[in-house]
C-alpha cells in the first residue's frame, strides 16, 4: 500500500514509519520534515497535499497539537490550538482526503488516553480526544467506497515518561511501538469505526 | 436556589423551567427571548451576562446550535457553528460563569443521543457533544469550591418527533419532562463529571 503518515517524524511518526516501512511504500509528512511539508490545521494545504501525493491508500496521522494550562487560565488561543489542529487538523485529513483515498482505504487518527483518564491542566487535550473518538464512529457511517476510519488512542510513552511522566500519576507506559502496532492493526484489517486503546 | 436557565424557550429548555420553577428561582436567558439575552457563543456576551445576574447557584443549559450536512458536504462555515455554539458556547459558561457560583454549584450541559449512536447527516453532532461529555468529565476534576458539573444526554424527545423523527430511525423517544428530570437531578444531586443518559 502506498500510506501516508502524518506528523512522520516525531515519537509516535518514527513508530509508525518503521512498523509500516517493510511492508509499505511510506509517504512521510511534517510540517517542516518529512518528505513533504503539511499543516493539517490549514485547510489549503490539506488540499495541495493530496493533490501532490496523488491516490493513496491509506493515512495514518501521529500529529496534532494541544494546549496545556489550567481549566481557568485557559485563554481563547490555547483552545484553538486543540481545536484546529489536533481536532479540526484530523478532520480536515478525512474532509479533503477522502477523494484521494483508493477503494476500501482507511484513516487512522490519533487521540491519546487523556479522552478518558482527565488529568489536571489537560481540558482541552480531554475534549479535543473524545470529539476526535466520536467524530470517527460517525464518519464510519458515511465514508463512500468501503472507506473506513479507526482511531489509536494510547496511554503514555516509555520514551516520553522523562519528558511528560509527571502529568501522568500511575499510569502505565507502553513502548511507542505498542502504539505503532494498532496502527497496522488498523490499516491491515478491516474493521471501521473503532478506537483502539493501547496501554 | 437561584438558577440560571440558558435556551429557556425551546422545547427542552421549557421543561427545565417548567421542572425547577416550583422549588427554585429560575433566570430565562436565550439569545432573543427570556428575561435575559445572551449568546453563549460570543464570550463578551457571557461574561456581560454574569455580571448582570450576579452571584448563581446553578446554570443549565439546554441550547446549543449545530449544523447537519453529509460528511463530505459539510463547509467550514457548518463545521464551525457545532464548535461554536454548542461545544466552545458550553465552555464559555463554565469559563466565564465558575467565579460567578456560589460555593458547591453546578453547571449542567446538553448533548444528546448521537455523541453515542451516529446517524447520517449528524457527524458535526456526534463529534460536539462526544466534546462536551469529555470536557465535562475534565472539568469536574479541576472546579474550584465544590462547584460540579454533569452532564444530560437525551434520546430524541416525543415532542420533537414530528419534526425530527426522520433522522433517528428506530430510536425510542422520551417526554422532553424526563429529560427535563435529569437536570433536576444534577442540579439537587450532589454528584459530578457524571453523564447522564436519558432514554
Amino acid at each position: 500500500m502506498k500510506i501516508l503518515v502524518v506528523g512522520a517524524r516525531g515519537t509516535l511518526g518514527r513508530a509508525v514509519v518503521e512498523a509500516l516501512e517493510p511492508k509499505h511504500e511510506v509517504v512521510q509528512v511534517g510540517r517542516s520534515s518529512g518528505d513533504i511539508q503539511a499543516d493539517i490545521a490549514d485547510q489549503a494545504s490539506v488540499q495541495a497535499l493530496f493533490k501532490e501525493v496523488g491516490p493513496v491508500d491509506a493515512v495514518a496521522c501521529a500529529a496534532g497539537d494541544c494546549a496545556f494550562a489550567p481549566l481557568l487560565e485557559m485563554t481563547q488561543e490555547q483552545w484553538n490550538v486543540g481545536l484546529r489542529h489536533k481536532l479540526m487538523g484530523q478532520v480536515n485529513l478525512v474532509r479533503f482526503g477522502t477523494p484521494h483515498l483508493r477503494d476500501g482505504g482507511s484513516f487512522t487518527l490519533i487521540t491519546g488516553i487523556l479522552s478518558t483518564e482527565p488529568v489536571v491542566s489537560a481540558a482541552s487535550a480531554t475534549l479535543v480526544n473524545g470529539a476526535v473518538e466520536h467524530f470517527a464512529t460517525a464518519a464510519a457511517i458515511e465514508l463512500p467506497r468501503r472507506i473506513r476510519i479507526n482511531v489509536v488512542s494510547p496511554t503514555v510513552f516509555e520514551e516520553s515518561m522523562e519528558a511528560y511522566g509527571a502529568l501522568f500519576p500511575g499510569f502505565q507506559p507502553v513502548p511507542v511501538a505498542q502504539a505503532a502496532q494498532a496502527f497496522v492493526k488498523s490499516i491491515e484489517g478491516h474493521q471501521t469505526g473503532r478506537v483502539y486503546q493501547v496501554g
